[in-house]
C-alpha cells in the first residue's frame, strides 16, 4: 500500500518550521511495515489544498494530511475536503459538546471560532482526539483514504499511535498489532552494530521483525519493529531476539526503550544509597546538565564542578594539580570526594588536540573515577571536532560511571577512540 | 515566480533524517521575497523521480532539487534530468579535474565510483561547489528551470546563497542584491515585538525590506529582509531601519546577526579584563555550558559550581545558607569571589513551583551578581513547565551580567514574567 504523507500550513510551507511531524509520521508508519511513497508540503491555500488532494487520491492508496483542522480562518482542512469529496459540512455535535466541556473545566467561555473545529465532512469517520480541540476524520475522495490529523504534534502523535495506524495495518490486512523495541547503545558504529546484528531477524519464530539503526552521535538506537496478531504473539516474537540483541551488544548498551543512559545512572546511585560529585573541563557543565534534567536527580546529584583550566579546577577542591593527568582525575576526584561527602566522585578531563582541519582535531579524555569499592581511571582519544569530542566527553564520563555501577569493565574500546 | 523546492533521497522520505534542508531553502528564499509554492519528497526511486520532475515541471516556475547526486547507485539525480530533460549524460571534464585535485591534495586515489558525479546533462549549467564532490547544475525541463543541488547541509547552504539565490532574482527581474540583518532578543514575545515595530518598513527608503519573526524561546529573532540594485543601496535602505529597530527594541536586544548573547557576555567581561565565576542551581551546568561553548571562553570563565540544594551549593562555598534567597544569592556570589578570585560572580538560584498541570507550573527565579561596580539582585517568577523555566533561567541570568556590563536597567520586567 502506497502512502502519502500531506503537509498543510504556511509556517511548514515557507519553512518557519522545521517539519518534524513529516519526519514522525514517516518514521512510525516505515516501522510499522508501511510504505511511505510520497511527502507533499503545500500552505493554506485553497487552490493549492484542493489540487494536492486529487494528486494524491491519483497516485496514493492511503493519505495522511497534517494540519489546518484550526478554528481560525486559515485553517481550511476540513472545507477543502468536503469539496474534494463532492460533499458539504455538516455540525458533529458530540464533539462540539466535548469542546464545550473541555472550556467549561477550564472556567472559560468557548471562543465562537472553535465550532468551525466541529465541522466535518458529510459522512466523515470520527477521529478523536483526547487532547486537544482538534479532532481528526476520515473520508474518501477519488477511492482514496484521507486520514486528517492536527498540526500540534502532540496531538498528532496520540493520534496516531491510537487511531491512523491500526486503521491503516487493518486496510492492508496487516495483523493489528504492532511494538517499537529500542535499544540506545554508546561506543558502536551502525555498519558495525549492522556486523555484530547479522540474521538476528531469523531468531523470531514467524517473522515480521524488522531491524533498524537510527544514529544520533554519540548514541546508536537499534530498532525491532514487530507486527503480530496480538501482545502475546509480540512478546513470543520478541523475547529470543531481544535476548540475542542484549548478549551481542553487550556492555555497548546504556539504556533500552524510553530510558535515559543518564536515568540509569542516577538509578544506580539511587539503589546503593550513592550520591555524586563531579569535575568537569571541556563538557563544561553538559554532564551536570544531563543528569539534572532527570526528575528526582537531586536526591542523588551532590554537586559539580566546571573550569577548563586544570590549576583553576584543582583550585576549587583545594589541591595544587597543574595539567591533567591520570594522576590528577585521581587527585581532583579525592578532594571532591573529602569536600562533598559524595560516595562517588567522577572527573572528566579534555585536552583538545589541534589537527590541521577542525574536524580532524580531536581530543585527549581522562576520566578518574572514586566510588567505596574503587579508583579507576580511563584515557581515550577520540575522533572529532570540537562539537564530536564535547558530546563523546559528556557520554564516556556518564557511561564510566555507569559501567563501574553495573560491575562492567571500563576499558572495553570504543570505535570512536583513535587507534 | 512559484519555485517548488524537490527533496530526493529514501532517508528523507522514511523520517530516518528530518528535513532541515527543506526548511533552510524555504526560508531564505522566502526571505529573499521568492514565493515558495509547493514542496515534494521522493525516495530513491526513477519512477518517483520522473513523475515528481514532470509534475514540477507543470506547476512551478523553477524548481530546486536537494539531493541524489553523489557517488553511488542509489544517486540518480543527473540521470533522470537528463532524461526528463530528453538528453544524454556527458563527462564534464572540468569538474572530474577538480575531484582528482580534490583527493591528490589528500593522498588518496580517488575512487572509481565518484567520476559518475562529473557526468551532467548534456547542456546543463554547471553549478560550482567550492567544498564537496557533488557538483550543482541547471537544466530546462519542460519550460521550467531546475537547479540541482547536493543533500550535504554544508555544501547546499553555500551553493544556494552564492549561485541558486543570485539566479532565481536575476530570472525574476528583481535586483540582484539581497542581504538578511538579524536581532536577537529576550524578553519580549513575537506579537508585542510586532507591535513594536509598526510601521517601520516604510522607513525604507524605496521601500523593499520585508519584516518577519521567528520564536526559539526564550529568544526572539527580528529579521530585516532587504533587497536593492547592490550594496550601496542595501545600506542606505537598511540604515534608517537598523537604527529604528534598535531604538524601539532597546535593551532587550542581546545580539545582532552571527552573534550570540553568551559571546556578548564573554565579550564584555574580556573588553575590562574582567573574569566569571558562576553558582547554578536548577539550570544545572546550562549557563556554564553556554558560555564554554563559545571559543576562547576559557580565558575568562574561572569556574562554575552546581548544585540542586541550597545547603549543598552554600557549602560548597563555605558559608551556611538553607534556602535560596536574596541574601543567599549575594551571601554566595560573594563567598564564591573570594575563593575564585573572580572579578564578577553571577548565581542563578531557581524554586520550582508547583502547579495544577506541568505546563502551569513557573519557578522563582532569584539572580545575584557581584561585580567592581555593584551588588545586584533580580527577581523574577517565570511562566511554563520545567523545560521553560529552565530555559529562561539561563537566558535571564546571562542576560543580567550582559545588562550590567553594558550599564543598562536589569529590572525591566519581561513578558515572560508572571504579574
Amino acid at each position: 500500500m502506497r502512502i502519502e504523507i500531506l503537509c498543510t500550513g504556511d509556517e511548514i510551507l515557507t519553512g518557519k518550521t522545521v517539519n518534524t511531524n513529516y519526519s514522525h509520521i514517516a518514521q512510525r508508519l516505515s516501522e510499522a511495515g508501511l510504505e511511505v511513497y510520497w511527502g507533499t508540503t503545500v500552505g493554506d491555500d485553497r487552490v493549492s489544498l484542493l489540487t494536492s488532494f486529487r494528486q494524491a487520491a491519483a497516485r496514493a492508496d492511503a493519505v495522511i494530511v497534517n494540519g489546518g483542522l484550526g478554528p481560525t480562518v486559515d485553517d481550511l482542512s476540513q472545507e477543502v475536503a468536503a469539496e474534494a469529496a463532492g460533499v458539504s459540512l455538516v455540525l458533529h455535535e458530540p464533539w462540539l459538546a466535548r469542546m464545550e466541556a473541555f472550556y467549561a473545566r477550564r472556567n472559560r467561555p468557548m471562543p465562537p471560532n472553535n465550532r468551525k473545529q466541529a465541522m466535518l465532512p458529510d459522512g466523515a469517520e470520527f477521529i478523536d482526539n483526547p487532547i486537544g480541540t482538534a479532532c481528526g476524520f476520515a473520508v474518501t475522495i477519488e477511492g482514496t483514504r484521507f486520514y486528517f490529523t492536527p498540526g500540534v504534534p502532540r496531538e498528532m502523535r496520540q493520534m496516531l499511535e491510537e487511531q491512523v495506524l491500526p486503521r491503516l495495518l487493518d486496510n492492508v490486512g496487516l495483523q493489528g498489532v504492532t511494538r517499537l523495541k529500542r535499544f540506545h547503545s554508546f561506543g558502536i558504529g551502525e555498519s558495525r552494530a549492522d556486523e555484530m546484528l547479522a540474521g538476528i531477524k531469523a531468531l523470531a519464530p514467524g517473522g515480521g521483525v524488522k531491524l533498524g539503526f537510527q544514529a544520533h552521535y554519540p548514541e546508536l538506537e537499534t530498532k525491532l519493529a514487530v507486527r503480530g496478531a496480538d501482545q502475546d504473539e509480540l512478546d513470543r516474537k520478541l523475547a529470543p531476539i531481544e535476548t540475542e540483541v542484549r548478549r551481542r551488544l553487550g556492555n555497548f548498551i546504556v539504556a533500552e526503550d524510553g530510558q535515559t543512559l543518564e536515568a540509569v545512572v542516577l538509578g544506580g546511585l539511587r539503589a546503593r544509597g550513592g550520591s555524586l560529585a563531579l569535575a568537569e573541563t571541556f563538557t563544561g557543565g553538559a554532564i551536570a546538565s544531563r543528569l539534572l534534567q532527570v526528575e528526582g536527580a537531586d536526591e542523588v546529584f551532590r554537586r559539580g564542578l566546571v573550569s577548563r583550566d586544570p590549576t583553576e579546577l584543582a583550585a576549587a577542591v583545594g589541591t595544587a594539580a597543574r595539567e591533567f593527568s591520570p594522576a590528577t582525575a585521581l587527585e581532583i576526584c579525592l578532594a571532591l570526594q573529602q569536600q562533598s561527602g559524595a560516595t562517588h566522585t567522577l572527573a572528566v578531563l579534555v585536552t583538545m588536540e589541534r589537527g590541521a582541519e577542525a574536524a580532524e582535531a580531536g581530543g585527549a579524555i581522562t576520566i578518574g573515577l572514586i566510588s567505596p569499592e574503587a579508583r579507576i581511571v580511563r584515557e581515550a582519544r577520540l575522533v572529532g571536532g570540537r562539537e564530536w569530542v564535547r558530546l563523546g566527553a559528556v557520554e564516556m564520563g556518564l557511561d564510566n560511571l555507569r559501567r563501574h555501577l553495573l560491575g562492567l569493565p571500563t576499558d572495553e574500546r570504543l570505535d570512536f577512540e583513535r587507534r
